[in-house]
């Protein structure tokens, strides 16, 4: 498929290394190329354009920004970029802002997925990933041979099925549907736990898995 | 051990017959020990009393009422009661006045185990079992033969140990220690995601497995 990975942090590198690995054509967004390229001399040679041109190009869109800039970086991609598209959130709204561990500003009543989808209504947002370091989000057989759980919901049925099926390319083994977006709010609230499970562990490399 | 379970709810219940199962010596504390034996006749013959009663006799008293209630039975109970005492503390602080799924009335930068705390700062509370329905709280073997986690945190690491040994002695197998108190605040934030949970498959017989 043709993928646009947006943000070049950690996990949208990640993320668009191992969709490119997994088969698909990937083109990764960013606000300025030429000032990404100095901060990442990494991504040289990679197929790295301005957001809009982007998330044009994507049949899917992945958002790796991070919370706080999402919705920012999401607006300048534009809205008529997105119009359709299966838009896979895989943020978390941290706020960082008082130290570690950090708080989310957003959660209970409401979650960042939600607030994408609402601004962005043409879009299929579903969310998943969120629970998991971005090295387990790519190659999650790397922890416990994949026997663990990776979430994804969403209001848009097909688009679930489309993300699962990137998910599964991934390797992933164990993918749950939670429903609909609005339980966003569960995923987006098991960060707090997390973030604490990484400061006992000093290292991101655990997850869940649902025993049922 | 003299254990109190304060609350003569589903948990409870439920803990108090298994503590009694394993061994240790146990009260049921309740506001009104008559009206109780009227809602619960199942209490005939078990050790009702009420709560400053039943916290005074406990080494160890586990709140189980739910989290709305949690603060006025402990102050029934008496400070001078939870002196010292191992406070075990499994509820949660959900708010069911919107209906389902409940949200949550305090979270993020504080939690109902860290109020407990302060209320009652001479007792020496543990967070523990408030990730799991009662029966697996009771008996985690039958679900996957006890291959999932239960997570303790509290400040008092004496304490701490206390309440692992009786959580070993219900069957537990996986007992993660996630440090201080403050911690609280990441189990009870996984409450939104374990009621949806519950709401996908109309039954409470699953849990986490912190895979690491």
């Amino acid at each position: 498929m043709r993928i646009a990975v947006l943000g070049t942090g950690e996990v949208g590198r990640m993320l668009a290394g191992r969709f490119s690995e997994t088969g698909h054509e990937v083109v990764i967004g960013t606000r300025d190329v030429e000032k990404t390229l100095l901060r990442e001399p990494g991504l040289q040679g990679r197929d790295l354009k301005p957001l809009p041109e982007a998330a044009a190009f994507g049949e899917v869109v992945v958002n790796a920004y991070g919370g706080t800039g999402t919705l920012e970086a999401l607006r300048e991609a534009g809205a008529a970029n997105l119009d359709g598209k299966v838009l896979v959130d895989v943020s978390n709204p941290l706020d960082h802002s008082q130290g570690f561990p950090p708080t989310l500003f957003v959660k209970d009543t409401d979650s960042l997925a939600e607030q994408i989808q609402r601004e962005f209504p043409a879009a299929r947002v579903v969310k998943t990933l969120n629970t998991v370091n971005n090295t387990l989000m790519a190659y999650p057989r790397q922890l416990a041979d994949g026997d663990h759980t990776v979430f994804v919901c969403g209001d848009d049925d097909v688009a679930k099925s489309v993300v699962s099926g990137l998910l599964l390319g991934f390797g992933w083994k164990d993918i749950f549907d939670l429903g609909p977006l609005a339980n966003a709010r569960g995923l987006e609230m098991m960060l707090p736990l997390w973030v604490r499970l990484y400061g006992a562990f000093g290292h991101p490399n655990f997850t869940f898995k649902l025993v049922r």
